[in-house]
């Protein structure tokens, strides 16, 4: 189920299958009607009901007026993540999410991966929210039809993966001395992205090649977990646009 | 009433009047424990409750086995935000909520405000969540406790009495030609965060100085309100640590 304006249009713009879309009755919002008009050239079945129906079904108890079923996203291997990095003649840019188990927050950094130009994003089977979840999508915005997303049974075995197809595998961290600013992100570089509660694991933090701390200037000791994805994934944009020159020094 | 461990430790290293705290029963957890007794040394009674109790209680549904009955965060007036970057003898960072409704984004938001040294806050009176939500207090893991906030009748007057102080109000916007990595961020600065939904309203978005776009690579135009919130916050920080010489070109 996909649920939310922005979410179903993008569905429908990725070409992902969808079943049918259940629109509210009675609705004049310019997005809905987009979503009716793209829905029809595609011959989707469009359905529609009352909008309590929408709420009765509703997962994410913010539906927007419209709910489309759609087959799960299929999830990618690594390799296809690194061939679609190789086929932009760009350095791979991967998400690693060690356990992050809210679905907003897994979510919104899918979100961010596609804004950043991510090529794809890691997620482990066990723990951890996955691609199945409502809520997941439409806090990703759409995003979760467009980003490639892995899913692994032992996380560290996919690090090992990744550091042998010469990929740099960062973890983000706050106890380094080193910065984000102090790495050179214009490389082939995985980020680690470590759990809401505990961090990175001991085990997933070990197998890093290094880690990098987001600077902390107040009491709190931390960010929320796509919050810290976000200044990560735009300091590796930065240094891509702007160049490694313009780091610290 | 603020909930989870981490917003209820914080609250009690930020001295905010607590009149009482539950604890669920039987609880060992390492965090609780420092709690109880950070509370018994400040004299605030704590109550050990069954879980269900406090499950009764709760307002996020994620309370971690504790809740705390504070007295509301009382708001400052924007004068305050100004005075506190000139103890610290430092260009203001304060950042500008254009009615964020999501109360996660708005927690998200104080948190990392916090952590990037941001020296305040101003949210509307009305639309937008408010301080008085549990579960932006949760979501600001704490940060609710330390970051000034002012809430405002008029975002548009609390634009304009920033601008009299001599701070730059930069809007973030997807459809500027600027990036924020165009913008010199060491002068005083206020960032001004778009709506989930609409991004900038209209007049606010002319009444800034200037508009900075956050890079998008992808096929999705924009970032949730929070993670937009930290790409920019980052920015701004790297730019006052490592000095403008470190922008493009």
């Amino acid at each position: 189920m996909i649920e939310g304006k922005n979410a179903v249009l993008e569905a429908l713009k990725a070409n992902r299958t969808i079943d049918k879309i259940f629109v509210a009755d009675g609705n004049t919002d310019r997005v809905l009607g987009e979503i009716v008009r793209t829905a029809k050239e595609r011959r989707i079945v469009v359905t529609f009901v009352d909008r309590r129906d929408l709420d009765k079904k509703s997962e994410t108890h913010a539906h927007q007026g419209v709910i489309a079923m759609a087959t799960e996203t299929e999830y990618v291997e690594i390799a296809d993540i690194l061939k679609i990095a190789e086929e932009h003649s760009e350095p791979p840019l991967i998400i690693v999410c060690d356990e992050i188990s809210d679905p907003h927050n897994l979510g919104a950094i899918l979100r961010t991966a596609e804004c950043a130009g991510a090529h794809g994003v890691i997620i482990p089977k066990r723990r951890g929210a996955g691609l199945s979840s409502a809520i997941v999508e439409k806090s990703s915005a759409g995003a979760a039809s467009y980003v490639p997303v892995a899913r692994v049974a032992n996380l560290n075995a996919a690090i090992k993966e990744l550091k042998a197809a010469n990929v740099w595998v960062c973890g983000a961290d706050a106890g380094s001395d080193k910065t984000m600013w102090d790495i050179d992100f214009t490389v082939p570089v995985a980020l680690v992205i470590g759990s809401e509660g505990t961090g990175l694991g001991r085990l997933v933090s070990e197998n890093c090649d290094f880690i990098a701390s987001i600077p902390m200037k107040g009491q709190i000791s931390s960010l929320n977990a796509s919050n810290a994805a976000a200044a990560l994934m735009y300091e590796v944009l930065r240094q891509r646009t702007n160049g490694r020159k313009t780091l610290r020094g």
